[in-house]
């Protein structure tokens, strides 16, 4: 499958963290750091874990700009 | 300002595309390429040019995972 | 790739509108039309036009309920 | 209330599942099955329930289009 | 009909400025102003022009906390 | 920081509930409240709590309008 969203980022996941209904996905991508909330349901669907690789998938009009 | 926002990540701008209302603003972050979809307002504000130094702000809600 | 968005919805494109950065295409799900805001390079990179199949990609956390 | 929203899809609610904060509601449209997180104080203030009545509403620029 | 969205607040039409397919509408909720980025098609569906009544409508995972 | 999201208003914590990963805060931005849906990780970040001044930030592409 081949999407739309103009952002698709490898990286390797570090760590998933579960709540009620909504997991945080932390991945490393290089050296910065991604953190993503998805429901649980996609965590064990796509059997996300520590250690797994992944791409970090985000649609450009999500995306802001700051400057310092 | 410290805002909520998860990721937050910095880099070079490499290039800034502007539409009608609509601008596209594509920012290096070491080596991977982020698109952001901002208006047209917010890069005249901000002063983005090509070369400058940016922060890319994403929502943690706004970030899917995908694997291969 | 397989993506942690719930929603993956097949169905087949009907329209397809370049502005000047940003387009809408409109996809048919079987009855009901589903019309997404992406990217002109978005849409030139996967081919998108009328008649062809498409795959709409949505996150549930970008998902309202109503009732009347 | 007529809202901007480009998707409003009407459909019967399958499934409501409460967290913490977060509830997720399972919505048949017509055989296809949309699923929205939203918070709980929605799901409270408009009853929504298993076997009711729902509009699915998305805006546009949530949309994400992908093909095989 | 009654939405899901937590963030629903009355003002009044500033200005709406049509680009070649994405419109920004500005809106005063009481002193304070709140732009937003919709469709075209929206903005002629809806027959929205500066002076007439709108509700700003925001769904709460898609609001942001900043301090100073 | 100055960042691209056209609505940045200022107001007052009324309330911080925290939910298993997903926090709900809600700020009156003189008069109307603003509900907003973060992260736990971000509350304690920024030491968000009921009576302290905060900004709340949307990027103009989430926010919709409605007429009645």
């Amino acid at each position: 499958m081949r999407i739309s969203a103009r952002n698709q980022i490898k990286g390797t996941i570090l760590e998933v963290t579960k709540g009620a209904t909504t997991s945080h996905v932390r991945v490393d991508i290089g050296g910065q750091v991604v953190t993503s909330s998805i429901t649980n349901e996609a965590v064990d669907e796509l059997g996300l874990k520590a250690g797994g690789q992944a791409i970090v998938v985000i649609k450009a009009s999500d995306v802001m700009i700051a400057v310092d």
